[in-house]
């Protein structure tokens, strides 16, 4: 990045901005495209019936506004995941429910007006230091453990953290936590709002969402860009006691009524009712992550064990930046993360489909030579 | 509203907070719906076909994010309004576009670090109060004049001001302000942003677009909810020196990467293309909007001179709110403010079809005996 320009007419908070750098979305269709975990697979045929269903002969009802509050797709949502409606916010995709939570829910500070820090990985989704920034959030980032995987116990013991977040499965790591070592942090810190972001949940991982009745700290996060294949619809979802919902919904309604398009609304509730052709193209993933895993692990490649639709791999004698920029050169892309340093070596692979993984793996193994 | 319940888990900034209330989006489609200021012709048909092709036969491309810079759609915009694309930028819904500018743009401190206040007119766009209340701008609210128009001496001569903006036309008198006023007073102001809201201005008013190469310091805003009858798609956009719009960038990408789905993006690039529809669709409800007016004041009403998409009208022997609950009665929605006290014996009606006025006026007529 060039050094920002600065304007006399931005705001202090633009100033100090750090952006967040999404994955590359190239413009060419004929690249191998492994590099944001996008689903291989199209959504369900219901999505496609429903959208066609909204738009009618004419996209008539497009002139008028959608429903602000998403009440059929919250209802679907509160239905498949057997909660009340008010227990359930949506959002023009993960990342703004992630974004309303952190100005809503992860921002505090003690009685004498000292911040109490946010806590999340020093490895971890690379935009919640961004939100931060937004918010002027003070965070802790504490370190994983030698195996890259999050230790409960750290957390339990910051006294003075505010709020707590991480994904389950992490990302890039694709690590999960057991179900009851989150709990044990709950339940611990009864103190703190707990979110955690499934945004991978759906590959493998145990959610959260069976404790949300006995916890009223515990929020987690979903999206529809991964397991439902419709990262192209803008949809996300949180789940959590009908106050937390609540302070997302005051903040959404003072940001922007209608933050869902009516084809997106129809177009997710066909897609959360649709559980069957959900879980087989999910368990379609899976079943070729563990193929990928074994090709990889012949190609002398360290991968670490993957409850998500991408895998984390690295080779002990190759550089991560080579074969990213090796592998381009044959077309196919995958995500190298330079920063911090101890994942510098690790490339992030996402789980297409049989033959693209195929190609993967041909393609690394011309590199390795 | 009831008193909001205050929980542990909220932010200060959620405690505080006065969301705004939209326009009732009633779920009975047999109302006569003219209080939202949708547009009452459906959108293009080269929408719907864009729509189309984008789905194609198993919506295969929702699997995948969109463009998160929105580049075909923004330079579409750029050549329709004559500018570059780094002038473009576009948001979920202008109510989001508004809300990144508010927060990047219309916050300021002087070098005492005392705020330096955002003006707006005290009768104008209810969500801009609430955007203050988001993101912590202090804001002074300057009133109309007798004739309820924005007088542009008064923004000029508040010298402590960091920056301005209103609607033009104005929401909800539909009152509309000359071009050369908005350039004096863009003149007078170089050390403000100047935000010009026009949401409604392609229903006459003049809009400033033409001003954006020569000042540095003024940002328009538009949205496709009302002209291109795309409200329920949600897109809006902004327009000015690209050192604004990298300002809004740089807070949409500290916020939500891929705000508009696939669908919106072409859906609103075919209704940017299609002028031709476009313009007669806006000159047909500027011919209702005439007769409409016409008849309000055969009924007695006084209605102020709108270039919007909407009149504001008043009875002088009627009471606003038994009018706004008559009409309901008969299946006729139109907006009611309560305050402030000098709007609230009026209402905001939407230009809808011939048939949707006609009825209006007939129940009107019903009403007042």
């Amino acid at each position: 990045m060039t050094a920002p320009s600065i304007s006399r007419y931005w705001s202090a908070t633009v100033r100090q901005l750090s952006p967040y750098v999404p994955g590359e979305q190239p413009k060419l269709a004929k690249l191998n495209k492994l590099n944001t975990n996008e689903h291989p697979f199209p959504p369900s045929p219901r999505v496609l019936a429903a959208i066609q269903a909204e738009l009618g002969a004419q996209a008539e009802s497009l002139r008028l506004y959608p429903d602000p509050t998403s009440l059929a797709l919250r209802t679907a949502l509160a239905k498949e995941y057997g909660l009340q409606v008010q227990q359930v916010f949506v959002g023009n995709g993960s990342d703004e429910v992630l974004a309303h939570a952190f100005q809503a829910l992860l921002k505090h500070e003690d009685a004498d007006g000292v911040a109490r820090p946010l806590l999340f990985p020093d490895i971890s989704y690379s935009f919640y230091p961004t939100y931060c920034g937004l918010y002027g959030i003070t965070h802790r980032q504490l370190p994983l453990d030698e195996q890259l995987r999050i230790r409960v116990d750290d957390y339990i013991g910051q006294a003075d953290a505010g709020a707590i977040i991480f994904p389950n499965p992490n990302a890039p790591t694709g690590c999960g936590l057991a179900l009851a070592e989150i709990e044990r942090l709950v339940q611990a810190r009864p103190d703190c709002v707990v979110v955690v972001d499934e945004a991978y949940v759906d590959f493998g991982a145990e959610s959260a969402v069976p404790l949300i009745t006995r916890y009223p700290n515990l929020l987690v996060v979903h999206t529809l860009s991964k397991s439902r294949s419709l990262a192209g619809l803008r949809v996300g979802y949180a789940m959590g006691h009908a106050d937390l919902i609540e302070a997302l919904v005051r903040v959404k309604d003072s940001f922007n009524s209608y933050p869902l398009d009516r084809l997106a609304q129809v177009g997710a509730c066909a897609a959360i009712e649709d559980r069957t052709y959900f879980q087989q193209a999910c368990q379609a993933v899976i079943t070729t992550r563990e193929r990928l895993t074994t090709d990889l692990h012949r190609l002398g490649f360290e991968v670490l064990p993957s409850q998500a639709n991408f895998v984390f791999a690295r080779h002990p004698q190759r550089s991560a930046a080579a074969l990213q920029q090796g592998l381009r050169e044959r077309g196919v892309i995958v995500r190298h993360f330079s920063k911090p340093a101890r994942i510098a070596e690790y490339l992030r692979i996402t789980v297409g489909n049989d033959a693209q993984c195929q190609d993967l793996v041909d393609s690394l193994r011309a590199l390795l030579g």
